[in-house]
C-alpha cells in the first residue's frame, strides 16, 4: 500500500487530528492513536450511538490501532521515547504548551528522531494574538468569514452543517504530511508544520475572498443561489422536495424547452446571465411555477436525459443509499467486536494501483498496547506488565 | 522546495483542478497550465475583476506557467507527448471520454511515460450510474446530503457559501498525488487516480452520516445550532452583530458568572448539556437577553479573557483584516503585469523546511508558451514560429 512503512504516532482527539491520522491508515500508515487510560479520546463518549459505542468516534477512527499510556506519568517518558524513534509521522492537536509539558513537543521528539514529520493543527496556529484562544468548528465558520456568506437572503446567517473546518483542516494536514514524506524520501529531512482551522477556513473561501480582495465589495447572504448567475438556485416540486438547478447561457435555451416553457427561450428579458440576473425574481418565480407539475424525482430524470445540470437536495438517507454512490461503493462496513457490522462512508479518492480500505474497525480503548509495546518496542511480558501495575500504561 | 523537480502538466479549469494544482505548484512544483488558444480557462472572464482581470481566476491560478495548445489541431499531438514525457503529474477534470478524444487520456500518456502520476477529478466519477452527468458544486453539495443539514431550524435549505465541494475534493487531490508521488519515490510506479466530487462531499460528513449509518435517524436543519449540545449557536449582540459561543458542561459555571448571570449555573434546569438540550430555547432566552447589553467587540473580549470558546460572526472584509490573519500572514500580495499589485489568501500549512508561496502572479493566457516549449521541451525558435503560423499553439 501506498504508505506502508510508514508508522505514525497520533496524539490527536475528536475530528481534525483523527480525521487526519485515518487518511494516513487507510492508505496503508500504522497509525498508533495514543490515549488516556480509562477515557480515551473524548468522542468516544459521543452521539450517535451502536450498542452503547460512538458512531462519532467510529466516523474518524478506523484502521488504527489504540494504544492506553497515562502521558502524566514519569515512567511513560521512555516509551514515548522508544516510541518516536520508531515513527515517522507525528500529529497533535493538543492547545499549544500542552506538547511541551506532556513532553511530546517537537523539539523533544526530533532530538530522538531528527527525521520527524510533525504536525500540528490547532484553532489558530502556533502564532499570533488569538494562538491561546480556544476553537471549535462553529466558532471557526463564524470567524473566518465563512458563516456570514452561508444562509438564507435577508435571512441570519447559520453554520454549514457539516463540521467543515474540521474536515479541510484534517485534509490540509493529510497533504502537507504526504507532501513532508515525498520530500523526506528525496532528502532524507524531516520537518516540523504548524496548521491552524481558523487558515484552513479562509483558504476554502477562493472567490468570495476575491470579492473582497479584488474588488473591495463583501460578500452576502444568498440562499442556495448565485449573486451573479440565474438560474442557480433549489426550485421546490410537486412533492416538496428541492431540485438544485445550475444553468448557464449555452443551456438556457434547451432548459426552456425542457421545461415547458419554449416562449421563455426567446424573451429579450432573459437573454443571458446579466440579463437573467437582473430579472432573477421573475426567472425563479417561472421555473418554480414549471417545477410545482411534477415530483423530484420526474424532473431529476428529465433534466438528466436531456444532459442538463440539475440535482435534487437529498436528505441523508437518500444520499447515501443513491445508486451513485452505492455503484462507487462508498459505503463500506466493518465488524466491531461490540457494535456488530458497521457501516461507514470511504474515503474519496480511488487508486488503481494500492488504494485505499478500511482495514479494520475503530479500535478499542488500548486494544493494542500489549501488540505495540511487545511487537513494536519490543518490551517483554513482564516490563509491560510493570508498566500496567504502575499505572504508566492503562 | 518541497516538489522541486516535480512537473505538473495541468489541463484542468474552472476550481478544483487549478486549486489542487496551485497547491503543488506553491510547494514548488512546476505547473504547466494548458489552455485553449485565446480563450483560456473560462473563469479568466469571471467576476470579481481587477483592471478587466479575473479575481476569480487569480484566487485559484498563482504560481503556474500557462501554455496555450490547440488540442484538437494535429499538430498537437507531438507537443503532448513531449510534455508528457517530462511530466512527473497529470491533472484532468473533463467530463468522461473527453481525455480520449484529445489524446491525453491516461492510457496514451502512460505508454509514454509509465511513471506518470495521472488524477482525474469528475464530478460523479469514472463508474457508476451517473458517470456521464453535468455537475457543478451546488449541485453536489445539494445530491450528498450537505444542504439538507445547512440552514435555519424550520426554514429551507440553503448551500455553504464558499464551493465547498470544489474546494475539498481539490485538496483530497492534491493528497492522493502527493502520497502517490512519495509511493513512486519508494517503488518507481506510477498511478492512475479517479477522484470523484460527489464521493468527496460524502467523505466530509463524518457524524453527520453516521447518525444515519449507525443510529438510522436523519438529521436535519438546526440554524447555526447543534442537535446535542446547548449552548451551541449565534447570538445576536448590541450593535446587531452576531457572536458563536460554544460552551461544554466544564465551562458553562464560569460562563454564566461572565455572562453576567450567576444564578443559572446552579439552576436545575441546566446542570448538564442533555438538560439545556431540554431546555434549549430557555438557555438561548437567557444568553440573548444578557448579549443584549454590549457589542460583539466586547463579549469577544470579555469571553477571550475568561478562557472561554466565542467568536464572532465576520463579515469577509473584517475576517480578512483581523490581527490574527494578518498576524499569521495569509493575506499576501502579488504584482500582475494589468491587474497590479493584488492581495490573495495564502495555503494554510506553515512548513518550518522548505515552505509554501506565491512564487508568481496568475500567468497571462499563453504568456509561458514559447518559455515552455524551447526552455523544457527544447524546440527551436522556427519550430515555435512554424507550430504558432499553423495554429497548433496559440
Amino acid at each position: 500500500m501506498t504508505f506502508s512503512g510508514v508508522t505514525v504516532l497520533d496524539f490527536t482527539r475528536v475530528l481534525a487530528g483523527p480525521y487526519c491520522s485515518m487518511m494516513l491508515a487507510e492508505l496503508g500508515a500504522d497509525v498508533i492513536k495514543i490515549e488516556e487510560p480509562g477515557v480515551g479520546d473524548e468522542s468516544r463518549a459521543w452521539a450517535p450511538y451502536v450498542n452503547g459505542q460512538s458512531g462519532y468516534f467510529f466516523s474518524v477512527n478506523r484502521s488504527k490501532r489504540s494504544v492506553t499510556i497515562n502521558l502524566k506519568a514519569p515512567g511513560a517518558k521512555s516509551i514515548v521515547r522508544d516510541l518516536a524513534a520508531k515513527a515517522d509521522v507525528v500529529l497533535v492537536n493538543f492547545a499549544p504548551g500542552v506538547p511541551r509539558r506532556l513532553g511530546v513537543d517537537y523539539g523533544t521528539l526530533s532530538a530522538i528522531n531528527p527525521s520527524l514529520v510533525y504536525c500540528s493543527i490547532t484553532g489558530f496556529g502556533d502564532t499570533g494574538p488569538y494562538k491561546d484562544r480556544k476553537a471549535y468548528d462553529p466558532i471557526l465558520q463564524a470567524m473566518s468569514g465563512l458563516m456570514s456568506i452561508t444562509g438564507p437572503r435577508d435571512g441570519e446567517p447559520v453554520k454549514c452543517g457539516a463540521a467543515i473546518v474540521d474536515v479541510v483542516a484534517a485534509v490540509f494536514g493529510a497533504f502537507s504530511v504526504a507532501a513532508s514524506l515525498y520530500r523526506r524520501a528525496m532528502t532524507g529531512r524531516g520537518q516540523y508544520i504548524d496548521l491552524a482551522m481558523l487558515d484552513s477556513s479562509l483558504a476554502m473561501l477562493t472567490f468570495q475572498s476575491a470579492i473582497y480582495l479584488c474588488a473591495g465589495e463583501v460578500p452576502t447572504l444568498f440562499g442556495s443561489e448565485n449573486p451573479t448567475r440565474v438560474p442557480s438556485a433549489n426550485y421546490p416540486t410537486r412533492d416538496g422536495r428541492y431540485l438544485h438547478i445550475t444553468v448557464n447561457d449555452r443551456q438556457w435555451a434547451k432548459f426552456c424547452e425542457v421545461l415547458g416553457a419554449p416562449e421563455a427561450a426567446s424573451d429579450p428579458r432573459f437573454a443571458n446571465t446579466q440579463l437573467r440576473v437582473d430579472h432573477r425574481e421573475e426567472v425563479n418565480a417561472l421555473i418554480a411555477r414549471c417545477l410545482a407539475t411534477r415530483t423530484a424525482e420526474e424532473w431529476d430524470q428529465i433534466f438528466d436525459e436531456a444532459g442538463l445540470p440539475a440535482g435534487p437536495v437529498n436528505s441523508m438517507d437518500r444520499a447515501l443509499t443513491d445508486p451513485q454512490v452505492l455503484a462507487r461503493e462508498m459505503v463500506k462496513q466493518f465488524l466491531h467486536p461490540i457494535a456488530g457490522p458497521v457501516k461507514a462512508v470511504d474515503m474519496p479518492y480511488r487508486f488503481a494501483e494500492a488504494g485505499t480500505n478500511i482495514r479494520s474497525a475503530p479500535p478499542l480503548l488500548g486494544e493494542h498496547t500489549e501488540e505495540v509495546l511487545q511487537g513494536l518496542l519490543g518490551y517483554t511480558k513482564e516490563e509491560v506488565a510493570r508498566l500496567r501495575a504502575e499505572g504508566v500504561i492503562g
